[in-house]
C-alpha cells in the first residue's frame, strides 16, 4: 500500500510499504477514506534529524473497517469509523475518567508496528476503545468537519475546557492556526461572552470572526497585552487558550489572563521552562496537554452532525496521498491552513 | 509604641515608632493582642539588602478595635477582630468573587504608612472589608488557632482548594512547615482519602500525622517520587500541595502528580522558571498563589470555634514583642516551627 514516510526535516515521501494487516485480536484494519496533516506534523518537518529507516506519519483519519480481530466486539466490517489521534483501550482507570490520552495501554500512530494515518490503510490497536462509528456515508459533505474530531477540534475544545470557558467569561485565544480557530468555535459553543482572537494572518482572522471571535488583536508582545486589557475592562481575560506552544505565546497567554483566570494550553511546548511568577502572583491557573479527543468525540459529534459547528472549514486544500509532500510544504510555508487527504 | 523593624538580612529590631493612628475615614485602629511570625518573613530575614530606614514587619494579627474612622460601618470600638494578611475593600469585582488577595484597592501591611502586625497597634485600611469580628474574649484558649486564620491555615486551605482536594482523592503535601501542616488539616477537612506528607523533620512529621497525614515520605528528589508512586498504586497523587516554593520542591510536586492531577502551589516562589513539559505531557494543572484568606476566614472560623480543627498547634513558642528578634532567629534555625507574639 502507499503511505507517507518522513526521513528528516523537509524530506517527506510517499512510498509503497507492506500492507496494513491485523496483528492482535483487539485490532481493526481500517481503509483510510480521509486524513489530515496536523500542525504538530510540522515540528519534525522543521527539525527532524535525517534517518535511513524513516518514520511513518499521520494520526488524523476516518476510514472503513475492512477486518476486525477475534476479540473486537463493538466495531464491525464495513462500518465507517473515526479514530482519535491516540489509540486507547477504553477500560483502564484513565479511560474511565475520560482521560484517554493517558491510557495505560494506549499509544501513538506511526510507531511500534502501528501504521500512520497518512496512508491507504491503518492497523488500529484496541479497536473497541479507540474507534467511533460514524452514522454517515463515506463521502458525506460533513466529512471535513468530522475529520477535525480526530484531533484539531478536540484539541481546541480541550484548550477551552482547561481554560474554564463558560457563559459570561471573556476569552482570549492565542494563535490563529487550525487549533486556535477551533478554540474559537469551542469557546462560542461553551457560551463565552467575548472571544478575542490573537493572530496576524488576515484570512485566518476572517475565518475566526466567522467562527465567533468578537475582537481581533493583531499586535504581538506587550502591545498585544495592552490591547487585550483594553478590551476586557483593564482586567484581562477570564480564560486564555494557548494554541501555539512557543515561549513568547505562552508568556503572552500568562500576561493577558485576568487575576484568578485560567490558561488552557494545548500548543505542543517547544520551550523547556515557563516563567513562574506571572501566574503565581495573580492566582492564575494553567492546565491542558494532549487532548483526550476520544472523550470529546462523543460530546462534539452531535453538533457536527446537526451542523451547529463547522470546524471542517479549517481545511483549505485537498489532495491525494501523492500530494502529501506538497501539502507539508504548503502548510509549512503558511500557504495552506490545513491540508485534507483523500487517498 | 513598640514595633518590629527589619534593617537587613538577620537584622531585626524592636523599636519605638510613632503611635499608630487613624488616617482615612475607612480605617480602624487595632491594638494587637496576638501576632505571628510568618515563614515568608524569613525570606527577607535571609536575603534583605541593608537599609537605613528599615521595613516594618508582620501581617498576621488579632486585636481589639480602639477607634474607627467615620465611614466604618461594620466594625466597632471594643470588638476583637482578626485581619487577613492583606487588607481589601470587600466591594471590588475581585472581592465579590472571593479573590480578596487581588482587591483593586487593597494592599499589604508594613508599607505605605500602614503599620506591620508585629507591633503594639496597627492602622487597618478598608476596615469594613478587611476585618472579621471574633465572638470570643481576647485570651480565649482558641487564640492560637484563630490567629492561624490570618494566614497560614488559610494558605494551607488555598493550596488544597487549588489542588482540587476532595473525597476519594489521594493527596500529597510537599513541605512540613506550618503551611504544609495546615495543608494536611485542610486536606483531611475536605475529605481526602489518603494524605502523604513529604518532609524530614521528625517533630513536624509527628504533628502532621496527628493532623491527618496517613503516610510520610522522608526521602527527597527521585526517591521521594518513587515512594509516593508506590503509595498511590503506581499512578501518583490526584492532588499535590506545594508548600515550599523552592525549585526542587516544585519539580517534585510536578513529578508526583498523577496524570490529570492538580498541583496547588502556595509556596512563595524563589525560582524564576518552572519546567514546562512535566505537567503538559500528563495533563496536570497548576493553580494557586497568594491566598484569599479573607474569604476563607468565613469558611474556616466555625471549625476552629467548634474545635474540629486545631491549626494553632503549629505555634510551638510564644514570646513578648521584645522577644521577636530571637523568634526570627529560632524559626530561621528551624529550632521553632512558628512563633506566637503576645505584645
Amino acid at each position: 500500500m502507499r503511505a507517507t514516510v518522513m526521513y528528516g526535516a523537509g524530506d517527506v515521501r510517499v512510498e509503497t510499504v507492506p500492507d496494513a494487516h491485523l496483528l492482535e485480536p483487539t485490532d481493526a484494519l481500517v481503509r483510510v477514506t480521509r486524513a489530515g496533516i496536523c500542525g504538530s506534523d510540522l515540528w519534525p518537518y522543521k527539525s527532524m534529524e535525517p534517518t535511513e529507516t524513516g518514520r511513518r506519519m499521520g494520526h488524523e483519519f476516518i476510514g472503513v473497517v475492512e477486518a476486525v480481530g477475534d476479540d473486537v466486539r463493538t466495531i464491525s466490517e464495513g462500518e465507517l469509523v473515526i479514530s482519535p489521534f491516540l489509540w486507547s483501550d477504553g477500560t483502564c482507570v484513565f479511560c474511565r475518567e475520560g482521560l484517554q490520552s493517558e491510557c495505560l495501554h494506549g499509544g501513538r500512530y506511526g510507531m511500534d508496528d502501528v501504521d500512520g494515518g497518512q496512508g491507504e490503510a491503518v492497523r488500529v490497536p484496541q479497536a473497541d476503545g479507540t474507534l467511533v462509528v460514524l452514522p454517515v456515508a463515506e463521502d458525506d459533505a460533513l466529512m471535513p468537519s468530522l475529520l477535525t474530531l480526530s484531533d484539531v477540534m478536540g484539541t481546541g475544545h480541550h484548550a477551552a475546557v482547561a481554560a474554564q470557558v463558560g457563559p459570561g467569561r471573556a476569552v482570549a485565544v492565542v494563535g490563529d492556526g487550525a487549533v486556535g480557530l477551533c478554540g474559537v468555535i469551542a469557546s462560542k459553543r461553551l457560551g463565552a461572552e467575548r472571544i478575542v482572537l490573537l493572530g496576524s494572518n488576515l484570512e485566518r482572522i476572517a475565518l475566526g470572526e466567522e467562527f465567533g471571535a468578537t475582537d481581533v488583536v493583531r499586535e504581538r508582545g506587550d502591545e498585544a497585552v495592552e490591547r487585550v486589557k483594553e478590551l476586557t475592562g483593564g482586567l484581562g481575560a477570564h480564560s486564555v487558550l494557548e494554541c501555539v506552544g512557543l515561549e513568547q505565546a505562552v508568556v503572552t497567554a500568562l500576561e493577558i489572563a485576568r487575576p484568578g483566570g485560567a490558561i488552557g494550553r494545548v500548543g505542543v511546548p517547544e520551550h523547556d521552562t515557563t516563567p513562574t511568577g506571572i501566574a503565581f502572583w495573580k492566582n492564575a491557573s494553567m492546565a491542558g496537554g494532549p487532548a483526550p479527543v476520544r472523550a470529546y468525540i462523543d460530546e462534539l459529534l452531535p453538533d457536527v452532525l446537526e451542523g451547529r459547528i463547522e470546524p471542517g472549514r479549517v481545511f483549505d486544500r485537498t489532495g491525494s496521498i501523492e500530494d502529501v509532500p506538497d501539502g507539508y510544504r504548503a502548510m509549512n510555508d503558511r500557504e495552506v491552513l490545513k491540508f485534507e487527504i483523500k487517498p
